[in-house]
């Protein structure tokens, strides 16, 4: 289905946007004021550095909004037992989903014994909560990313992503759309990386993706707003990015 | 001392060199070619990705060169747990040195006491292998710098280092040199990212870095014994990087 300004709601686009707070040189202050944002647009989630789930869970509590954190970011090559010991602990401190690298190397060296295990690994210390496999499709192949995204589906994935947003490349129509036809429909796909305004956002979300990764939360979240009240677009001088 | 391609033999210079293969998207094959060559070039060590460091051990074993492998890698944000997790079973499998990176955003927000106790946890739990802290200086003020380094120093660190090669930049002399002042004799110094040709390797050597990170190890080495030999550099068409 076609997804156009006219035909959501602002709270529709907001809950299927996990707020990022991935940058590494976030200072708290500034991941605090990211998790205020988030709750203030009600967004699904907020993605933040493992080191901030405690964090992140006790401001965002009681506001609906859901925190998620990252394993084996942003290169997927660290080991199955650090990935799994990430995710524990980030289960235990209170993350309600996994967004995990699979291991980019091995993909391309087409062990995929290792990489299904590897996901499956975490799936399992997940214990019921959402895992979304990112592929880093800017280092693969077309045939790699069909690959990862049937490794991760056998896995026991929940969703299939695009990127970390720390690669050459992010989120791409085409790529969206390779990964919804590879995947059966009990598993979403989330792009992320690049998508940073509300048009690229709809465009995506009309390929079949059902979650996005975003920084630019309060631009995107802020145009359809004003599209509805005034039937046109913010100016983008007033376009911020926030945190 | 101001070091020369006169004044330095190329084992010298090899052993001042930690071969990096830590791209994520290396292959397998990349990774054991990788080895060869640094065994080839006698290296001081590999510094490969946390999965590669059992393959990387039994390659190099006997060959005098070292296998290191990073922890909390490329971010460090990470937690202090998941970089020790990761630490004791690096040591487990043989690697004899820890690149780690420091919490980057901790820093920025001046929080020094949980910047040095998650250096000194994975000093600890190294026993007694070398730790090398990341800074990541392309994301730091020069007050920062000095205060990740004297974190570093306290926490029990063998060397503080310039960068990850996966910001948006890498090592500068400016920095080493600021480095270099900051920490005392017992610290040394290791740049990295961007150090591509043998002369930005002596000029950053000549100010006291003693340690290198680097992918274009045969480059710089085939260009000094080029040098030795006929007293002018590779012809540049002929240079490689290798892996």
């Amino acid at each position: 289905m076609e997804l156009t300004p006219g035909n959501v709601t602002v709270e529709q686009v907001a809950a299927m946007i996990d707020h990022s707070l991935l940058r590494p040189e976030l200072t708290t202050a500034e991941v605090e004021a990211g998790c205020a944002l988030a709750a203030r647009y009600r967004v699904a989630s907020v993605c933040v550095r493992p080191s901030d789930v405690g964090l992140a869970v006790g401001l965002l509590g009681g506001s609906g909004v859901l925190t998620g954190t990252v394993a084996g970011f942003p290169h997927g090559s660290t080991t199955t037992a650090a990935k799994v010991a990430e995710t524990r602990e980030a289960i235990a401190a209170g993350s309600a989903e996994i967004d995990m690298v699979l291991h980019i190397g091995r993909l391309r060296s087409r062990d995929l014994t290792y990489v299904e295990a590897d996901i499956a690994a975490v799936v399992e210390a997940a214990e019921g909560a959402a895992v979304k496999v990112i592929l880093e499709n800017a280092y693969l192949t077309d045939d790699e990313k069909v690959a990862g995204c049937r490794a991760a589906e056998r896995a026991g994935a929940a969703f299939v992503k695009t990127s970390t947003g720390f690669a050459p490349g992010g989120a791409t129509l085409a790529d969206v759309a390779l990964m919804r036809a590879t995947v059966g429909p009990s598993v979403q796909v989330k792009a992320a990386g690049g998508v940073r305004t509300l048009d690229v956002l709809l465009e995506f979300a009309s390929a079949g993706v059902t979650r996005f990764g975003a920084t630019a939360t309060a631009t995107i979240l802020d145009d359809l707003a004003h599209r509805q009240r005034h039937g046109t677009p913010v100016p983008t001088t007033s376009a911020t990015s926030g945190y």
